[in-house]
Order: C-alpha cells, then structure tokens, then sequence
C-alpha cells in the first residue's frame, strides 16, 4: 500500500475546462440531457456492480462498490422521477461515446487493466463532476440546481474514492499512467463534438 | 393491461418445497451461505440494472429497476458488512447452477424472452423468499433471524413486482408460460445437489 506523493494526487486535476458551448448547449436542450444523465447514472451503478464481480479479492473494494452501486442507482430513481414530473421516457441507450472512447485505451494484461478500470472511473467521475457543477451553477429552477449541486459534490467523492483504490493496490504506477490517461481523455474530448449530454 | 385472472395469481406458488435436507445442511455451513447470498444480491442488482437496460420502454419498468438496483445493492452492502464481522472475504463468484438452469428455458424471440426474463425473476425472488424465511425461522442468532425475515420480506415484494410487471405487458400469456416455467423449476431442483448456498 503506498500513499499519494502530494496533496495533488488526492484528486483527479482534468487538463481542460469543458468546451464553453457546452453549457448553452445543455440548457438550450435540456430534456436530452437529463435523459443522458439517467443512462450514466444506470451504467454507473452497473460498473459498480461489475468492478466488485470482476475485483472482489481488493480489500474493502465490495463494500465500496456496493455502496456506490446502491447510491448510484438512487440517483437513477431520482433522475427518472425528474423524467416523469417532465413527461419525458427514459428510451434505448444510444452509447456514450466519450466512456467508450476511454474504454478503448484500457489496457488488456490483468494488472495493468484492473489499475487503468480504476483510473477511468476516476476520470470519469471528476469529468462528470464539474459538468454537474456547471450545470447547478447555471440552472433556472432552484430545485434543480440543487439536486446538481448535491450529484456534483457526489461525483467529487466517488473520483477520490476510484483513485485511492488504484494508489493502495497499485502503488507508484498510478501517476504516471493517471497522467497518460488525462491527456487521452484531454485529447479525446477534442475530437468528439459538443453534445446535449452530460459528457 | 390485463389482471390477473384470480387471487391464486398475486404471487408465485411454487410447485414443489425446499429439500428438508437443505436446511440443516445450511445452518451447519453458514459461512458458505452468507458469501453466496452476497453474490446472489449482486446479481438481482445488476439483473435489474440489465432489465432497465433492455426494457426502457415498458411503463413503470426504469423507475422500478431503479429502486429495486438500489434495494438490492443496500442488502449487498449489509450482507458483506456481515461477512466482514465474521472476518469472511467474498471470493470470485462461482456461479449459480440454480440461476443458470432457469436462464437456459429463457425463450429467444424478444417477446417470449422478455416474458420469460420476468417470470424466471419472479420465480427466483420466490425461491430466495422461501429460502431465506427458512433460515429466519432457525438461525440461532436473533439479529440474523431478524435480518433474515426482512429480506424474505422485501424477496417477497420483490416476485409480487416482477409477475405484476408480465401480466401488465404479456396480459393472459403470463399464466401459462408461468405454470410451464414453474414445473422447469421444481424439475431442476429435483436434478441439483442440495448446496450449501441459497439455492
């Protein structure tokens, strides 16, 4: 077990600010992007489930997973009932390019994949936090700016919780790769265009 | 939408009762049965999570999964808390000969599949029902025996839910199709060894 080399690494420090259309872009559409943060909330919940399926010899890792997965399929519920007061329907899953796009720089050997699963997931939560944050910030409906901002501070403690688990199994090797898998995602969310989606 | 043609079909009556031989067998290997249960809550979490996933469109069905994803990963969360106390790791999951043999009659055309991915959890969720108010019923320690009978209570709830959810969509072909899938049942139980685990 190795403990993080500066207060730096006790979170995830994104190279890029989100693209600024992208807010506009999310306000001005803002029914398909509560549709899309129901499906991140489910495959959230469902990556919980499938880390502790694939990882449960990591110590203390089932019981983080079942409690994230517990809590990410609350935040599922709540993002359906939005759905419905709004008189929207969930509908097929159309991907997330972005989590896919990740996925794909995940490595194959078990070691190396199990430390890069961890990485992502912490990636993607600090990526989902501070466009959650955006949009509390931003919202009209107090309502839901503070449902946002509640996700948002939750998110922020789900990326801590990813990256303490890669730094107590996999020690040293987390930074540098941490940094690896930064500038592809920095990279990544270049070539991908602005969507009305969370990511 | 279609009711239910009589009391008889609120609930799953299962064909045949569990092996008197499972019970003590149970009791005397309750370690084995807690780390299996654990991975039993797993799956009826991500099962649910898979049903939302496949079945957006059916009324009620997301907001449903939802909750049920979140009930079911909470009874994980506790259920390891437990293994924890009994200084118990979870394992890699060893599978499910019970879970498997139902998933092998689960029909391919999509309809007759989502039917019989209804029916086959509701038959399940029964079975865990009886099983886990068994061991309610015996376990020496009373915050066990309470722990057991709330979960045979929420299992209960839980196949009520799933045969509500075919008749509403599937309407009179449910009750059928679950009198067949019922006798699958009980025929595979006849067929498995008495284990030391939920089913």
């Amino acid at each position: 077990m190795s403990s993080p080399p500066s207060e730096l690494h006790n979170r995830v420090t994104l190279r890029c600010g989100t693209d600024p259309r992208w807010l506009p872009n999310a306000l001005a559409h803002l029914d398909a992007v509560l549709v899309d943060h129901a499906h991140c909330e489910k495959k959230a919940a469902a990556n919980a489930l499938s880390l502790l399926q694939a990882y449960p010899e990591v110590p203390g890792l089932p019981a983080h997973m079942a409690r994230l997965a517990r809590e990410e399929s609350g935040h599922l519920a709540r993002v359906l009932q939005l759905l419905e007061r709004r008189g929207l329907t969930l509908g097929r899953d159309p991907g997330d390019p972005y989590a896919q796009g990740l996925q794909d720089v995940v490595r194959t050997p078990a070691a190396q994949r199990q430390l890069d699963r961890f990485l992502v997931a912490a990636i993607i939560e600090a990526r989902s936090c501070e466009r959650l944050a955006l949009l509390a910030g931003a919202l009209p409906d107090p309502d839901l700016r503070r449902f946002y901002a509640e996700l948002a501070r939750s998110e922020d403690g789900h990326q801590k919780l990813f990256l303490r688990l890669a730094a107590r199994v996999h020690g040293e090797a987390t930074w540098p790769r941490l940094e690896q898998l930064l500038e592809a995602e920095a990279q990544l969310l270049r070539r991908l265009p602005v969507r009305a989606a969370i990511h």
